[in-house]
């Protein structure tokens, strides 16, 4: 029976606002589900329920009061990996298990000053360097519609939290497709922005040439409530963009006469599963019985955008590890400081090339593309999801890395090139995994592709669909 | 006899604009230096006497129409590596003999703006690569006061071009000092603003985070003039600064009544020859009868700014250079091609450390010295002036690198940490070379230290001093 619990992050803010349910009333639906499910999923790492409780009646008193917030009285947790002055932040590390951050991330102060507030901190991979969600050290994360399956990662509990209804929106943090990964795998909705749209101030870095903040939520119109207010310059992040803030709700028209819509013939469908490439067509068709014009070619440069990406992702990760890698190696997961290790050989040349050529190439790339359409299609994974056992590149036989590296081959290229991108559910595959739609857009072209996914959610019910393994879950609310 | 050439910048500008003389009698005077000496020089490697003359008519009709601009009629050459759509620019080096760029750099535009106009190119080290000014293609170019002595580079011909009195204005580029030496040693004033403080738009790279470009002329008032015209934003190069431009010249009021000046106690005037000091010490003899009061103390993270500093502009001088180094290595100086290749081992790691502690380096050194003091006051360069001789690295004995790195060494640190330097000359060496007064501020703090230098020359003549070169010179004007 679906209750307070299912609503969408608009949904429970209109509630509240409304009058129709307290903050007290989400907050207590959440920790229902949370409750009967969490020990299977492991996406919650930590709780402050009396902390959040108050912060759920102070709520309620101030809508009492009259005020207003587009987000005020809603209950979210994060990633945790966003700086709250003075509460532990684990990074999803053994090296932070402790760690009590004294800054606080602009986003989190962002989202407070429209209402919301947290309740947890959610399973992520070690430091976010992961496509799948496994973790040594707090345990891995499990997939709300299928045990055994992957999240999708790095930001897995923010995915397995939305699905499984104990969150109205997660941070998750995008450096290679970790916002929308665990979107896709979990069934639920992922924006990451256009590179330097959101500040990163009090943001554990990974890659900062491409670490974005992005929300994860139930749908479309909840990513572009959260944009609205976590976009925008911050003095605390000299590279967070000065361009304009729209509201990104008003995209939301539902009109797609005219929009064309790219499909690249190449890279993107390379190895792709059968269900996958069904699912992106069927969803098309959607998009084309609203007036969208659908069209296939080749993408330029993407060898030259898959070779320079590796290279910045991987020399930032292994600068900002230096320190802990020498001290404490062992305190990485295997694969993690294979990782790292690799980015200590790489000669400065390589990585000033890299980073020197993503202008020219996202300029030559964005001419010929958006030239001839508004949007990309693509699938945001190209496979049907792996088990966790499947992609254990630690202890899995030859060939894991394989499906492991699989899994972010479709959302990497969109951080090299520094262009928004969102996926939306658009289906299931034959093992009742969800699958997911990615579209891409200009830089700052948000309002676009959220008005292309918010359209498909208008037409589809993916997004509402609901894991089993809620079933019988009985509310407090 | 002191006649049109020995003008300085501004009265130059002013005898224009006041008819006191034509720009056409600016340039013969300009010429008749010229052809007198540099063939004895080789500062200049390039010129185009038909369009000058042109451009110096067209600017005498403009001044007859009435019209106005601070720079109007006003000869100049500059380093040869700033572009003009059409023209040649070879940047010192074979490779670029017939070099046309089709871009024009914006700081040519911006003089032209002003009324200003180019009538030669200047020699400089290949590809702006050496602090002394040997060059193996276009000749060594040789020191005005005394011909077997270096004129400190990069920018050679700027400093000779100025010294020897057949330029009003040359632009240098300073990556590492190549502003301040060639100014120091040939005596005449020097600039190199706050990093990011004028665009490099159209200007040949060395090392983008460190490069300036920046103007050599007679006195602090000209350099003032200069870059109220030049500095301030420009969209074609995104790392320029936002920063209000001022006008520079409104903070030439002479008055240094309470400023504090700080003289380094270490590093700088490590190995520093008798004379050198001997020559600080009196200047600061004289900024102090105006009323400046000088501390001396240590400075801190000298050791970080030198290390990091380094490996920053070898990395992205060997990624410039990668494809020619790749295919035709013998084009370049033994010297270049040395440090170049050692560029090439550097892990990105290290890159990547070096940059990302810039700024809190940049931070901490800020907070202690800057609040101690408003100005830093050194030697340009801490020991007599070498001969070219002494300092052919390709050709001289060992330990011949050890007089050709200690050129540099007191200029590169401010590229590094990104501070405003001016160079102004203050007495003479035993060998009759210049010396030269090194004044460094605070980020955007050009208007301060051009106060301090205009002051110093109000109270000193080095800057007038002529070198015995020209006694004899016919003018034609």
């Amino acid at each position: 029976m679906a209750g307070l619990a299912d609503h969408s992050l608009v949904q429970a803010a209109d509630a509240v606002r409304s009058g129709e349910a307290t903050s007290v009333d989400l907050l207590h639906a959440c920790w229902a589900n949370l409750d009967a499910v969490n020990p299977q999923l492991n996406a919650v790492i930590w709780q402050e329920r009396e902390q959040a409780e108050a912060a759920a009646r102070a709520a309620d008193a101030a809508v009492r009061g009259g005020q207003r917030g587009t987000l005020l009285g809603v209950p979210m947790a994060h990633k945790d990996m966003y700086y709250q002055a003075g509460k532990r932040s684990t990074c999803g590390s053994a090296l932070r298990r402790d760690f009590r951050p004294t800054v606080a991330a602009t986003v989190i102060e962002r989202l407070a000053a429209a209402g919301a507030y947290t309740f947890a901190g959610l399973n992520m991979a070690e430091f976010a360097q992961n496509p799948t969600g496994h973790n040594k050290t707090f345990g891995d994360c499990h997939n709300p519609w299928n045990l055994p399956y992957i999240t999708g990662g790095s930001s897995s509990g923010s995915g397995a939290s939305l699905a499984a209804r104990f969150n109205y929106m997660a941070l998750g943090s995008d450096t290679g497709g970790s916002v929308r990964l665990p979107a896709s795998a979990c069934g639920v909705t992922g924006l990451k922005p256009t590179q330097t749209r959101v500040s990163r101030h009090g943001v554990m870095p990974l890659s900062f040439s491409h670490d974005n903040v992005g929300p994860l939520a139930r749908t479309a119109r909840d990513c572009a409530r959260v944009l609205t207010v976590i976009a925008g310059h911050d003095p605390r992040d000299p590279t967070s963009s000065h361009e304009p803030v729209p509201d990104y709700e008003s995209f939301l028209d539902g009109d797609l006469r005219g929009l064309r819509i790219g499909v690249p013939v190449n890279y993107f469908l390379d190895g792709a599963d059968q269900p996958i490439g069904a699912a992106m067509d069927a969803a098309l068709q959607v998009l084309a019985g609203r007036g969208a014009v659908v069209s296939r070619f080749e993408l330029p440069l993407m060898d030259a955008v898959a070779a320079y990406g590796g290279i910045v992702s991987r020399v930032e990760a292994s600068t900002i590890h230096a320190d802990w890698m020498r001290a404490d190696p062992q305190a990485y997961a295997a694969h993690i400081s294979a990782r790292l290790y690799a980015g200590y050989a790489i000669p400065a040349t390589y990585y000033v090339e890299s980073l020197s050529r993503r202008g020219p190439i996202l300029r030559a790339f964005a001419a010929e593309v958006f030239g001839k359409v508004d949007v990309l299609v693509t699938p945001t994974i190209r496979t049907c999801l792996p088990t966790l056992a499947e992609t254990d590149i630690d202890h899995g036989p030859p060939g894991t890395e394989h499906r492991f590296m699989a899994v972010s081959a479709n959302t990497r290229p969109f951080n090299y090139l520094g262009l928004p991108a969102i996926s939306v559910p658009c289906g299931f595959d034959p093992n009742g995994l969800p699958i997911g739609l990615q579209v891409a857009g200009r830089p700052f072209g948000e309002g676009r592709i959220l008005r292309v996914a918010d359209a498909y959610q208008a037409d589809t019910g993916w997004h509402r669909a609901r894991p089993a393994i809620l079933d019988g879950v009985k509310g407090r609310a």
